[in-house]
């Protein structure tokens, strides 16, 4: 080992696993109201990418260089339904071609930059990453229809992770986590979580967990935003997708309802998760959280917004930990849990595709 | 392609083009107040130096490293006409002669530090790096009329670049970057800017450029500092020399005299731009700005210094934000357009200096 | 030289020497109060280490990484005598084994993290680090009696150090530096503390040096303490261990008693010093400081120990600048003065130590 290594090994040492990701799928880009009047610049799957709306309200997406000298177009304004680079005005359209080039007639063939495949869904913006095989989408992007039913209020937000993406999948993937990180929240007695009867089903991509809690004390932030009579039934239903993660949690006053009802009422909290690598080791992890208030509708979303924000604030400190301590040790075997049955699944689909990428 | 090397990339890829600098040149290291009673520490084009004023009012350049046990004399005190190291008290003159040990009376002959060519004229500090052919300099350091003539107010600041050093020069070979990027200042009308005649001249190792903007709107800077009747008639002269730039910009009234004449009056901004490289991939960016107010002296002078310092701040995002995204993208093409000329020849020069670097 | 390393060369060149450690020591992990109800985790050596405190009261020292999912466990909190991961629960015993796994009834005999050797011993809490020769400790951990024996008041604190350990010993080894980086505090003239008469012996792994002033003026931290009359005796006694250092210095009037007398009067100041390396480049410095008050104990103990303070913020100041400076110009020649000779007796111990690591 040479000197220089020695020196570097502390604060660079390689992650103990180095994740590709899976290709041709759809990874969200956004959540549809960041994109108003400027251009969001976001680097998704090593990518750097500007995206932006037109004028008819269409989401666009470029790579984020200027193909004059360079700079980010993100760091350009929105002119005219295109993007105009902010050093010497280059004008370009949705498909990355340059229409204006300030003080010069003749616009160079050569003056384009790429563009990416990118729809608007349920107030989701995906972005589709193809092999070189698919270039094209091969598919529609997902439905979202809790965004669109009217059935929930909703809001959400875009948080930044400096750990790879999967470390979130495994923690959105075994909820047991919520008795030791969310005390404060949506955690609860820690034994109820971890004793909770757990069945795990998957078919092709998607991997199924539900947990029911029966009998349970409300957690903090169930208490504020449902009037519960005493103990609850409670239940997790996660649904982990390729680029994102479904989870149905909620409950209702004990003994008064089957959890097996898909109408059923009492409180409900839908999440959907985004969850799009940015790089080899960071994440973009895109959440939104739908409830159904009873009452005092506003404040009930409010609160439940500010409980969930705190919660995967908490989530955040946690995985961004696990990860500088997986750098720190460097790649070890881990020991598995009772737990980690669902998680492990997900990882083997997600190791199953980046195998077959393109194929 | 190791694990370890994907894990960097997108940290550390390395800059699409690696500069190295022309040698035997003056390069600016300091505007000649900033020497008064402290040394000034500063890494120039790789070399850590330490720049002082000796007891008579010389200016002195040493390695910035006391040779007893590494610390940098920058951290040391001015005494007695030499710097002492401030953790032994070790005293260099002028020469990077170690005049006294505290406490030890034979002094060895190795107790000395590199020192540096350096002169002050016309207040800059010019500092000459030479090749292994020309250690000694082998002219005088330029000349700086506009501070000495008395027919100006002036000011300036040392900025800090993390970009390297040609990426400002381009910058300011090409004013047409006023419209988009200094539109609260010294911008104005965008297509003006874009649309002006362009004359471009070299001669050796100089090159200029000329535009003219007749009957443009005043913008804001100029407006602020001179009584214009209405439109006017606006110049800019660039006149580039390997390690520094000088800028003649300014404006009289629509129609009242020839941008040719030499003598002409009206409102005048003369920039002074020291462009030197601190490493590969960052610079020191040293400029002064002069101008002739009719009236309010010190008021038009600070608002034009206050100004210029906006004006530069937009600079300096707009180039950090260019460099590090060439970083993200590693070497690439670009496509030129009309307002490279100027800046494309600069690059000529300097390629061609860094080649015959000592020769 | 690639293009990559170029532009790597600035930022993170190599340290000119890269010191490893001498094993089969007792280093210092922590100042006994610092363990209390939370774990403290701690890099020592290059091993992240988790320190807290059983329920009996009895130190203990883990490898801070969680075997389940790789959480430092220094995130975790103290249970039951043991220390409980605070991701799933996970809870560990002092030796290190899985005592606990929430919802699981079995737990596996893979289930465990390796421990480390500590005691405690005069409120300093020691951590052995063996060869593969001598995996357990094959003495016990230094006494330090100063702590213990009630005639002392003293406190101390954990400073970190961007440099690497030997770099401290140097200064601790080489008082001579108090005139001109201490003048604030401790240090007075210059000129005294470089002509001090100074005997160094050496004897197994420690080197003592001994400096007396007689006839010094008090410096502002000894008058402040201590009713000197007027010009003092001054001694300065350092005692270089492998693993920490221990410095008594102190004044008497002058010429009112024998500095050679064990059990003189006058002000005394105690220091302890523990520097255990933290990576190759960064280190810990755990100081107290004891001293001896006639009057007004309280007040002049919080005197000393914030001068101490004060003190030692301006040794980091200097060590960190020399240790940055020395990564900037590599590997280089220095020159040695009459002063270093006890640093050099103390470098060249811990040489023949890293040499004979474990053997």
């Amino acid at each position: 080992m040479s000197a220089s290594n020695q020196t570097l090994a502390y604060e660079v040492s390689p992650p103990p696993a180095l994740p590709t990701f899976p290709l041709d799928q759809w990874y969200v880009a956004a959540l549809g109201w960041e994109l108003n009047d400027k251009p969001v610049g976001r680097t998704l799957l090593n990518k750097p990418v500007v995206l932006f709306r037109t004028a008819d309200g269409q989401v666009a997406a470029l790579e984020d260089r200027c193909c004059h000298r360079a700079l980010p177009l993100s760091s350009g304004t929105l002119d005219g339904g295109g993007l105009r680079c902010g050093y010497h005005g280059l004008l370009f359209n949705a498909a990355g071609k340059c229409i204006e080039i300030p003080g010069q007639e003749k616009i160079p063939s050569k003056a384009k930059v790429p563009m990416y495949h990118v729809q608007e869904r349920d107030q989701i913006v995906w972005i589709w990453f193809g092999s070189s095989a698919h270039p094209e989408p091969t598919c529609e992007p997902p439905a979202y229809d809790v965004h669109s039913s009217g059935k929930y209020l909703f809001d959400g937000d875009v948080y930044h992770y400096d750990a790879p993406y999967q470390l979130i999948h495994d923690n959105l993937m075994d909820l047991s986590h919520l008795g030791y990180v969310h005390l404060r929240t949506i955690g609860g007695n820690a034994s109820i979580h971890m004793e909770a009867k757990m069945t795990v089903e998957s078919e092709g991509d998607v991997v199924k967990v539900v947990r029911h809690m029966p009998n349970s004390t409300p957690p903090p932030t169930y208490s504020a935003a449902y009037p519960f009579k005493g103990t609850i039934d409670r239940w997790q239903e996660i649904e982990f997708h390729v680029s994102h993660l479904r989870i149905w949690t909620g409950a209702v006053d004990a003994n008064t309802e089957s959890l097996d009802d898909p109408e059923r009422g009492g409180f409900h909290m839908r999440g959907f998760h985004g969850v799009t690598p940015e790089t080899d080791t960071t994440s973009h992890y895109f959440w939104t959280m739908a409830t159904n208030p009873e009452t005092n509708h506003d404040e009930v979303k409010a609160k439940v917004i500010e409980q969930t924000a705190l919660t995967f604030d908490e989530d955040k400190v946690v995985i961004e930990a696990q990860y500088q301590n997986m750098c720190r040790f460097g790649e070890r075997p881990m020991i598995d849990i009772h737990v980690d049955v669902g998680a492990n699944r997900a990882r083997k689909i997600i190791e199953s595709l980046r195998q077959a990428n393109g194929a």
